[in-house]
């Protein structure tokens, strides 16, 4: 039995296809958000691309104002949108609009609201004006060919919004992993049936598709009963289609948990069985030249709570998306005896800029109400049994 | 002007549609994710439904042990998804499997670790078994008729699990609001246009629908110039259309600035014009019977802080949904002079269960750049100007 973080180093070295440049594909900027970014994205222009008016009012030359001047003719006007104009005269002043170019000779921008306008003169109210005020100066924020945004980025809203002002209407983005969820047992029914007494109904293989729909990953499903002849012929096929295969169940110790002995009679190298961890010890890992084998065990909360330990990690790693580790502080003792690393069911609060982790009461593995209950969960280290409250610990949260 | 704290309120208190029971529509579970859930959900067993098996191992009768007995005749197997079978001879013992029926008459479940079997007799191999040890009692979680799912919960794959546990095949949501997002100004070209030297590309309209889709809400798109006429019947047709317009540009006080005149024009209740806040002041948010308007400024930051502030509050609101407030902590002293709520570009940072706020460098409201540095925003209270190193306030984070 290895360790969590043995484990995870584990499947993070096994490889992964997905970050290089051959599985990158390009789609229109405005359905990349949740995507990650696999080319950099620079400048086309500076930014703002000329002296950007910010502010609704007239134009001057400062030099008028600072010899004396106090009203100016208004001597045209600078819609936004509009080729640049000049001031003609610099005695006179040009209105101008929010989004405007400065028209050309003038270096001040003086707002409506510290003016007085009327027959065509505009009388400034203010004695101070600051030389290029009210003006978003060319180039001030970014300067054209500078890199705006790197390679691997996750794409959000910011980044459509750039993408959009620089002419990025279609963006490379990395190709995500084709991926089977499959679950086994023949005591799940589907979720449109009533179970008998000794059923239940499938659940865990929707869970994982709804936690790889936050990934923006799609995926297919699957079921097989516990037969070792379908379940091989069934899973050689998705070996050879899919990416990645998540299964859940028929990888403990019972005599139908047939799943790690097919797997490895179709030629999937184990590379490691059991992590001590609870819950999810039963995980089993291993891969083909082709596809990534991730076996989680059947029980509802072993399934959430791998995907997230060990499913996430690799799928951040394989599109090269680097994530900052979560931490939280204990809202009160907790101790945990076997020799372990524990995923601590949680409840997270904000106070004061502190993450308050509360302990959620579950009943095992098996208790899947208790992850409504929950919005993550703690990793309390296997090297300690006590955990004080005031500690800080990492934190996974999936709500 | 009026506070950003009025503002919210005047927005919050303008009523909502979409919350009544009216605005609920029934879909797939597998597609809610995401979304509001618009019913209790309860449990249509018990949680487990039986005595459920929890390790490979045997079943027996917890006081033959007691008695001193140690090995035991394999008397039958009970695997996952069989009916219950019975323990016939009360010195036997059953094979059970992780997720099966704990068989009648018997007690406890002793793992294959504890165990040395041969000739079809297991031999425990431990000196301590306790009652119902290994076993995941019926009803134990939940029971049934209990609620499981409160009305108004956001879905996350805990529910999406529990909605497959429970049969909810279909579950009601919240519907979404039908939301335009219209752009204006002279000034902006498409996304894949070459812009003149005083023209920008479009791109508060993209960022509105990324802010959004993060949201689950789809929205249409429109750019209208800067004409009276042709902006007033445009409008007029999409407030009958849309439960919500979105505006980006046209509300500060310049020439060309159309906009609050035509909606009022129109028929539109002006609730406000003008909050005491940085950026996005000229904010003017309205309704008519049928439909909300929020016209945000045409700036970049000023656009995103105020869809952020003021329409994922709204619409929160209108779907039923809590949100807790987040805190963090200012990494260094900030001095703001001017009497209004300053909204300052941050980003976060998780430090042993703190959340640390560092501000980043923006050049005011024109500067869509900053937005990508920058992971969300600290809300700092106008009636301060000195904000120091050390306190929390409010944060809105958007990545």
């Amino acid at each position: 039995m290895i360790s969590v973080e043995k484990a995870l180093e584990i499947i993070i070295n096994s490889g992964q296809d997905f970050g290089a440049e051959i599985s990158v594909e390009e789609i229109p900027f405005l359905k990349s958000s949740g995507r990650i970014l696999k080319e950099s994205i620079f400048a086309d222009r500076d930014f703002p691309p000329f002296n950007r008016v910010t502010m609704d009012g007239i134009a001057i030359d400062v030099s008028s104002f600072q010899n004396g001047q106090r009203s100016y003719k208004i001597e045209g006007i600078q819609p936004a949108g509009s080729e640049q104009i000049s001031l003609k005269n610099a005695e006179n002043c040009i209105e101008v609009m929010t989004g405007a170019v400065l028209p050309k000779n003038t270096s001040a921008v003086i707002r409506y609201e510290d003016l007085q306008i009327s027959d065509g003169i505009a009388k400034i109210m203010v004695e101070e004006i600051n030389h290029f005020q009210n003006i978003h100066e060319k180039g001030k924020d970014e300067q054209k060919g500078t890199k705006l945004i790197a390679k691997n980025t996750l794409i959000g809203a910011a980044e459509i919004g750039v993408f959009a002002t620089v002419g990025k209407s279609f963006v490379k983005v990395a190709k995500h992993p084709k991926v089977m969820i499959i679950s086994t047992g023949d005591e799940l029914v589907s979720v449109d049936e009533i179970p008998l007494a000794h059923q239940i109904r499938k659940s865990n293989v929707f869970t994982l598709v709804s936690l790889l729909k936050k990934l923006h990953i799609s995926s297919e499903i699957s079921h097989i009963l516990d037969d070792k002849v379908v379940l091989k012929s069934k899973i050689k096929g998705y070996l050879e289609t899919f990416d990645v295969l998540l299964f859940s169940g028929a990888v403990s110790k019972g005599k139908f948990d047939f799943l790690p002995e097919v797997l490895e009679e179709l030629g999937v190298q184990k590379l490691f069985h059991q992590v001590a961890q609870r819950p999810g010890k039963p995980f089993w890992f291993g891969q083909t030249a082709t596809c990534k084998v991730f076996a989680f065990p059947g029980n509802p909360v072993s399934t959430f709570v791998n995907c997230l330990v060990y499913f996430y990690p690799w799928f951040f790693k394989s599109v090269g998306l680097k994530m900052e580790g979560k931490t939280a502080i204990l809202s009160e003792n907790v101790i945990f005896k076997p020799n372990l690393t524990y995923f601590l069911s949680i409840k997270i609060n904000y106070r004061f800029g502190h993450l308050i982790a509360t302990p959620i009461n579950a009943n095992g593995s098996g208790d899947l109400a208790s992850l409504l209950k929950a919005d993550g969960f703690m990793q309390l280290p296997n090297e300690q049994n006590e955990f004080k409250k005031g500690e800080s610990y990492p934190i996974i949260n999936y709500k």
